[in-house]
């Protein structure tokens, strides 16, 4: 008796906003289990905006989905059936399978939970790749000083919502960009001493002074575009630009204009730094065990945007791009 | 019977590209000598591509040079009369008391040479600030490594013939960006292995492309506009950007658009650091001591452009503009 499995594939390469017709959800067969494989359930999956880039067919630092293929992704699950001694029914687990609701798998492809007395699906958020991303951008580029204002884009998101309040525990003032007086209102409950809403604001420019007319040492991007234009305008010498994501031109079907006061770099003394969470992923026993304690201690909290249904993961990663998540967005699969 | 000097001010401010009649040289009598002071005859001076920036009326990391007052740079001269036991006449020295033929100054404005057997004027080129912007630059933030590809835009100025020469000393494959076939054939003479002249080259991406095929780890920018572009378009995973200067953008009487393909920095974990020289003030003395060593073993070599006289010195200055200069552009005043 086969086990069967939904999982999602890429049928077309989106142009512009991916739509829900560049998705389909096929019902496959899983195989029995051979040496050392696992059969897991997923419980919960991520989609994430660098998924995005996955999309286009071209040589980046992770190669392109495939056409025809499954989506990847985060997801947790609980095994179901093992032939490898080191799983055993019932354990939770993370993986890189999401965008599928069960998979086999030899077990190095999975890691084992840790038993804390924490919801599993926050392995995919604060205690998974956005936390470590907020953790080690912050730490590694930004190196916060106490006293340091930091400008937070995309500052409801899964890792800007992070920044923050690290940034705060780090004895910092943050300035947060995000796209409703509802989430503006979140961050300010968590401890966020200002706020901007970019959709509502009028100039940019104008409303991130208000706020911070001293300007700004730290510059923590998900956005891209206009922001990165303002954060330029607000640095002060020697600022750090975390430089995480664009997610205002990764949609874009041309090239936009980059920041036409590109030249502070050379005259502020500006270190911009891309990364992405691979690089620093020698920090992650570290951000584990910190960001572990500060939950347990209530310093850190966060917020679950959820879609039910394998069905609804386009749908959910879609949301990512309309600002519909605060928080986390996930995918509830069981 | 007093001692006269010429000087040069700032008539008006330059809009776009400096002219003649921003300038204006006027003689002054030279004060007595105050306790502690003394009198110099400049033997060279410097004109600066940053120099532009100072004539703007904005806040910079350098206040911004005054209407109807001489402007200032480094200088070499020679003590014509001392009232200061740390000076002599005849000792040379350098000072940021350019822009005129003589003067009067305190002794803590003013360095004696270190008596090594190289022409005074190379303290305001290869052993002064270009120099030290050039080593230290591509090594805080260049990091280079044996192997490494580097590419130097704006490669035949005072600082980017340096970086040239030392990428090669460290064991990097050097590509380097200069506006004329004589610039590229005497890079070539001092062991840069391919160039390109960006004025007669047709498509710049193509022609870095065609001679680093395999893209490259290190940008050495001091032009900006287009050369960042391609260099963002070339960077491997973890290039470093040098943001020595933008010179293509230093005389745009509005913004022009930022490089369309900022995204890279992101997706490639690019770092583009800006610096000014006074950042790594404590490389000098290091700086110092390996490049005389490295010009007293025929390691390092240098051109001059030279402009005589003090009236001459906008003219030197408009020349750094229009690519007049090969290596280092200096004014002889003595």
């Amino acid at each position: 008796m086969s086990v069967k499995a939904r999982e999602v594939r890429l049928k077309s390469r989106p142009i512009g906003l991916p739509a829900p017709e560049n998705f389909e959800v096929v019902e496959v067969s899983l195989a029995d289990l051979g040496q050392g494989e696992v059969r897991v359930r997923n419980l919960w999956m991520s989609v994430d905006p660098y998924m995005r880039g996955r999309m286009y067919d071209r040589p980046s630092y992770v190669p392109p989905f495939q056409l025809g293929e499954a989506l990847q992704g985060g997801a947790v699950g609980q095994v179901e059936a093992s032939n490898n001694p080191d799983f055993k029914p019932g354990d939770l687990v993370e993986s890189m399978m999401g965008w599928r609701d069960g998979f086999v798998a030899l077990g190095g492809a999975l890691q084992k939970l840790p038993a804390e007395n924490v919801p599993s699906q926050a392995y995919l958020g604060v205690l998974g790749m956005p936390g470590l991303t907020a953790y080690s951008g912050l730490a590694r580029i930004g190196e916060p000083k106490p006293g340091d204002t930091v400008f937070v884009s995309g500052a409801a998101g899964a890792v800007g919502s992070i920044v923050c309040q690290i940034a705060k525990l780090r004895g910092c003032t943050v300035i947060a960009s995000a796209g409703s007086d509802a989430k503006l209102a979140w961050l300010k409950s968590v401890g966020v001493d200002a706020g901007v809403n970019y959709k509502t604001c009028g100039n940019l420019l104008d409303a991130v002074r208000a706020v911070a007319p001293k300007g700004i040492d730290i510059y923590f991007d998900n956005v891209g575009g206009e922001h990165l234009e303002v954060a330029l305008e607000m640095a002060r010498p020697h600022a750090r630009f975390i430089e995480c994501g664009m997610i205002s031109a990764y949609n874009d079907t041309a090239p936009s204009p980059g920041p036409s006061n590109i030249m502070y770099v050379v005259g502020k003394s500006i270190k911009m730094q891309g990364f992405i969470v691979m690089n620093y992923w020698d920090m992650r026993d570290q951000f584990r065990t910190e960001m572990t304690q500060w939950i347990k201690d209530g310093k850190i909290k966060w917020e679950e945007t959820i879609e039910a249904g394998i069905e609804n993961s386009p749908k959910a990663f879609l949301g990512l791009f309309t600002g519909a998540n605060s928080g986390k967005m996930l995918v509830k699969l069981a």
